[in-house]
């Protein structure tokens, strides 16, 4: 939707201060919305991902960027909302155990973000099968993450 | 939560791509889903701009900045799932109308993100009257697609 005279937007975001603005949610079922809104997107971009490592749809690489650079961009993002006391009731699946281990959390948080670095850098080059195994070890770490912290 | 040797991401996106990559939604429902989460997480940060605007809380350039660009990060995202056909039906907001007016909605879009890269320009400067009233024009930009589009 963006206009064609205007292709690229670059954005820095500065995560160290993006963290400590994360803590600001009005009340528990707003950042369980949150990270869920973060999840569900992040999750729509990586079954496009998916659907061209599995061939069920064709490998274009600027698509494959494209979304790449989004879950990229979206990595970051829903961390601290699991971290909000009284997050773990209502309209949840995240164990309770996750808001007594913020070090737990960080380090699967921080393989994910890690490994989506990698798959964004794989996604510049040409080496498809560089890039399924990526993709693979990314959806390792959402499934490593995913068994640890739900119900 | 990114690390504190990692503070700064730089992410690019190739907006014109990523237009084309979004006309892949599973069904409409996924599409309301999709834009109903981008729009939470941009409320939730757009109301923590709101706040430090309004004085509820105290201004942080930093804070600002980075909630700023994270809308900046978003504000591309949402528009193609509006255009889904049949997403005018069940959970959603969004009048029939949207769907017959493409152009009408990316005029609608194309504001708010040109007020948004106002907004993100002015955040990195000391102004702070003129930031809160690019804020006021980010807000009314916010506005004016709603009561275009909302039934």
């Amino acid at each position: 939707m963006k206009s064609a005279t205007k292709t690229i937007a670059v954005l820095v975001i500065f995560g160290i201060f993006i963290g400590a603005a994360w803590a600001q949610f009005p009340n528990p079922e707003k950042a369980v919305k949150y990270r869920q809104s973060v999840m569900f997107v992040i999750g729509q971009h990586f079954g496009r991902l998916g659907a061209m490592v599995k061939g069920n749809q064709p490998y274009d690489q600027t698509s494959f960027a494209s979304n790449t650079a989004v879950i990229e961009a979206l990595a970051g993002l829903p961390w601290e909302a699991f971290l909000v006391p009284g997050s773990d009731q209502g309209q949840t699946t995240m164990k309770a155990s996750v808001l007594k281990d913020p070090e737990g959390l960080k380090s699967l948080s921080q393989k994910f973000e890690s490994e989506i670095d990698k798959l964004s850098a794989a996604a510049k080059g040409n080496d498809f099968n560089a890039i399924k195994a990526q993709f693979g070890a990314v959806a390792q770490s959402c499934k490593g993450c995913h068994r640890k912290t739900r119900k």
